[in-house]
């Protein structure tokens, strides 16, 4: 917990100076003011969470955290447990949509196996990290999840994950995850952090069916009850619904924000990873961009109730990071505008009449 | 009009065929169907007007065209009208922000003078094309725009430009312009075309104020009324109201189309040239994308009108071809995840439970 706390400890409120240095810079540039609309605030909220009013962006990377979980035994998924370490290795192969989109906007891609059920770490995968927490969580309708002393380690796994990609040079950050049944533990943390009802935010997930659905949104009600003295505290309710993925990216969301760098959260699990991490420094949510409103179940209505705006709306629901990819490439569109534009004066253009 | 006649006659419906067949390659690809949302739709149109169900993209380039409008002086714009030259050497030079983005994404730049102002053509500006009709159209207001050989010319002149990027090896065209008072001229168009009130539609392009939006509104209102016998046919419409940059843009629209390239329009003004396109030919629409949802004046309600939505949605309103630019990288992003992401068969990745 050492480098969990520091992390909560060390977050420090972005530099409104910066912003504010960034805005004047941005209307000296050769367009209407505020003619780039969002693309300006995402340069002014970097500016001020880089405490840098040039907003310089060495490089993007993309952590994507992969787990299973216990509550798959339930019937809650389209597809079969295996998929998470089969899809682990497609990831890591360069097959699934996630590396394709690293690889196509030049993201280094750190995969973490913080707990597949498959243990792979004795032949391990050429470009996984192994930081595995257990072969998956407990099914958290009979038991709680995780222990605290795993949810504690899953959170410093993905921390520590962070701030890998940032010592290698990475001022932006992205968030994805990967693991069967991990939308019914994503749904269960919304509702238990949230109070809306688990029918009004589980969604399809892969692609289950009506009954399927019944069945998640019975499954999360039946573990809300059964773990309702755990839920008033945070850490408490990660531990008895969440998973190691999810931990983990809730911890690379602090480790982000406490070493000043953006972090962009991709869809309805990334958020619920977001919003777990925010309960324990409210501090948090000036540090994140939130990178895509997922069709994923009610993840629109948990942004509007976050009183947040994603950069990228295209109806994915895919996970991995994918959202939180085409969200940077937009980041990085914005920074690339700020540097690289022409000013009034530069370019020798008339100012606006007065 | 031999060009534009035979661009007009050789627009052929997007194959469906090719359509479904790249769906069948979405549904193999190791994701839970449809959960790349939009983008798989992307794919399937581009495969549909490429006629290639591998929908292989080559290249993108952007078209800008630039020109001055006589209503300009009927001191509607926030900018004095030497802006537009200004502008014009600020592009090619690299300063603008289409430049920026073109340059980042590996776009070409074809930037026509359609008719700006200021000639620069005797000792030209590196990197444009000199495509002049005239130096700015008429004031609106007291008189014709343009003629109707001239807006010809201007048509044909677009076409030509679109014909070269894809000569040169684009499989996508993005289009945008430059020229002061063009929201005022665009605005118009679609007062006339939709029938909507010029007081709906206006916005305040560049910056006006009040008193200056309160003008605008009123020079578009006297501009109806003045041409309002030729306001039911487009192309007497566009002659009427619209301006040198418009009616290339409208061409490029269909040159694209009529070479099966598909066509990303910008914002507020190229959408008034695609809706002027698409009255000489209502099978276009088939073959646009629209790339961005503007914040400039009605241009929300005339994409809901049209029934067409957005690629990306950043309250931009800065025209050049920048929305445009930014959806073009999105649609590029879904054709690589299509091409390059691993199948289920082909990574060994279990299939969705029965």
């Amino acid at each position: 917990m050492n480098l969990l706390n520091e992390a909560l400890a060390g977050i420090q409120p972005p530099d409104d100076a910066c912003a504010a240095q960034a805005g004047l810079r941005l209307d000296s540039l050769t367009k209407p003011r505020g003619s780039l609309g969002r693309l300006e605030e995402i340069v002014r909220r970097y500016a001020a969470i880089r405490r840098d009013p040039e907003a310089r962006m060495n490089a993007g990377a993309i952590c994507v955290f992969v787990a299973d979980h216990g509550v798959a035994h339930e019937g809650v998924s389209a597809y079969p447990q295996a998929v998470t370490v089969e899809m682990l290795r497609n990831i890591a192969a360069g097959g699934a949509a996630i590396s394709v989109l690293a690889r196509r906007f030049g993201y280094p891609l750190l995969i973490a196996d913080v707990g597949v059920a498959t243990d792979t770490s004795g032949d391990p995968i050429p470009g996984v990290l192994y930081r595995r927490i257990a072969p998956g969580t407990r099914n958290f309708t009979t038991e709680k999840a995780m222990s605290v002393a795993q949810t504690e380690a899953a959170l410093e796994a993905g921390l520590n994950v962070a701030r890998e990609a940032i010592a290698s040079g990475a001022t932006l950050l992205g968030i994805g995850e990967m693991g069967i049944a991990n939308s019914t533990s994503a749904a269960a943390l919304f509702s238990a952090l949230t109070g809306l009802p688990p029918a009004t935010i589980a969604g399809r997930g892969a692609g289950v069916d009506d009954a399927g659905l019944r069945r998640k949104v019975e499954v999360i009600e039946r573990a809300l009850a059964l773990h309702r003295t755990s839920l008033a505290d945070p850490l408490a309710a990660l531990a008895a619904l969440g998973g190691f993925e999810i931990a983990a990216m809730a911890g690379a969301c602090l480790g982000g924000a406490a070493l000043r760098v953006p972090v962009v959260v991709d869809g309805f699990i990334a958020t619920a990873a977001a919003v777990v991490a925010g309960r324990l420094n409210p501090g948090l949510f000036a540090h994140l961009f939130f990178g895509h409103r997922s069709s994923e179940g009610g993840h629109a209505l948990v942004l509007e109730r976050l009183g947040v705006q994603p950069i990228v709306d295209l109806e994915m629901r895919l996970g991995e990071g994918s959202g939180a990819a085409l969200a940077m490439n937009v980041i990085e569109s914005a920074l690339a505008l700020f540097r690289e534009m022409a000013t009034f004066a530069s370019a020798g253009v008339s100012e606006k009449l007065e």
